[in-house]
């Protein structure tokens, strides 16, 4: 009970199906596991599968948003003739004019984080292409505020002037200056962004800053300008990390450069720490 | 003499043309205006021309850069049996470390802005692809800085998650409405740009916010942010604005709203103004 008997990942997402397509996807990536006949099993889903062009839409939750009800929120979409029985768990959103935001899959590994680390209050930080900063309190989602910090990183680095200047063989040790560098101009001068990032550019055209460098400076400029840019939420506890570890750990570097204690808890035990806390609740 | 006796414009430019190809580009472009034998013709380029993957690499002048000494430092391409004489004006470049920056075009639209109003001093804004704030003295560049917000606008809008909310059919009114609410929340919280640039996908999913709003507001957020950000510079008098004229227009309305005045100048007049300048020196 409670233990991980196999897992499967896929690349089959949101993006990329129409509604009907999730029943074929989910009973194929676990056909190995698990016979098709038998007594009815429960499917415990969060993320994307409850958006509007996922699944079936899971409606939001409102902040203050009482994560110890999550399972409550529940939808269930129809699979006939399978003894698969999908629940998608609901995201959360703040509706707050001028200052609406969203989230889902996030919620859950907060559950999971209030199991991991019972009672804590404070400021939570979730890397990743969406990077979430949000203020718990035990299991209620207080607010929270979405950088698109990832996605930034990925669109200019394919799309953008600079990337004539990431593109190419990247040494370690460049990168790692070039990270510090970039952190330190992230937190100095978050409200000039767009002027640092094209400093990467002419730091390769005047400076022969190599691709490892630029990459590592464009990564630690958006980073520290998202920590920069937030530092008055940033209470006086060690503030955990929730996402995936090679994320987090340049985060860890980032808030450990302006003096705040983090701990990185991986996104995927957040993740089924929280489904099994939604299921047993 | 000095009077525009025909113009051409193609999409042929140094993102798509090796140097062998800028003599056949520069001749057909326009065969049908200047015969093809006759006395030797002078001809003054400025821009990417003389970057080096354009045609034949003009080397930066440093900051402070004197204007006035602008054509001194073009380089001449070969066009051997040609009647036609090229000449690429230098870009100008900043090298101080950390603050490394770098134009190629927007000086000689400086020297004929110098010329258009003798005798300005202080800060001139070039909005654009990367737009340009540049302290003014005369003839001397005393130092600039360069945004990327035009390129911003491009790759968010055609590459991130943001397309799914700026994309579709733009209501001129929503549009007005979403550029001032951008451009204030750029103003208020130039620090905050990375969080602020998911409002627009929340604000989709859950104010109803349409296609036009969303798209003003990715412009005016750009905008208001490069411009909060660089709030210290901002002087007394109006600020030149050399750019496109609809862009500039979208500039002077938040300029106008921090109670900063402009005066708009076309930024084709203002090359033209600049390779006249430099024939003259």
């Amino acid at each position: 009970m409670g233990e991980v008997l196999f897992s499967r990942s896929s690349g089959q997402g949101m993006s990329k199906l129409g509604p009907d397509a999730y029943p074929t996807v989910l009973t194929n990536l676990i056909a190995g596991e698990i016979s098709s006949s038998g007594p009815a099993i429960d499917v415990l889903i969060c993320g994307m599968a409850g958006a509007r062009q996922g699944w079936k839409e899971a409606p939001y939750l409102d902040v203050p948003a009482e994560l110890s009800r999550l399972a409550l929120g529940a939808v269930t979409p129809l699979m006939s003739g399978s003894r698969l029985k999908p629940n998608i768990l609901p995201g959360v959103c703040q509706k707050f004019s001028g200052d609406e935001d969203v989230m889902r899959g996030e919620e859950t590994q907060l559950l999971g984080l209030s199991t991991m680390c019972p009672g804590y209050s404070g400021l939570v930080v979730m890397p990743g292409t969406h990077s979430k900063w949000v203020m718990l309190a035990g299991t209620r989602i207080e607010r929270f505020s979405t950088s698109m910090t990832g996605e930034l990183f990925e669109v200019l680095r394919a799309h953008s002037v600079l990337r004539h200047s990431v593109n190419g063989e990247a040494d370690a040790e460049d990168r790692e200056s070039g990270l510090e560098m970039g952190l330190a101009a992230g937190f100095e001068a978050p409200h000039r962004l767009t002027a640092n990032l094209f400093k990467i550019r002419a730091g390769s055209l005047l400076s022969g800053r190599r691709p490892g460098w630029c990459t590592g400076f464009l990564s630690g400029l958006l980073i520290g300008s998202e920590i920069g840019g937030q530092r008055d939420l940033i209470g006086g506890g060690d503030i955990p990390l929730v996402g995936g570890p090679a994320l987090s750990g340049l985060y860890a570097r980032g808030f450990a450069m302006i003096g705040a204690g983090t701990r990185i808890v991986d996104a995927t035990d957040a993740t089924l720490a929280g489904l099994k806390a939604a299921r047993q609740a």
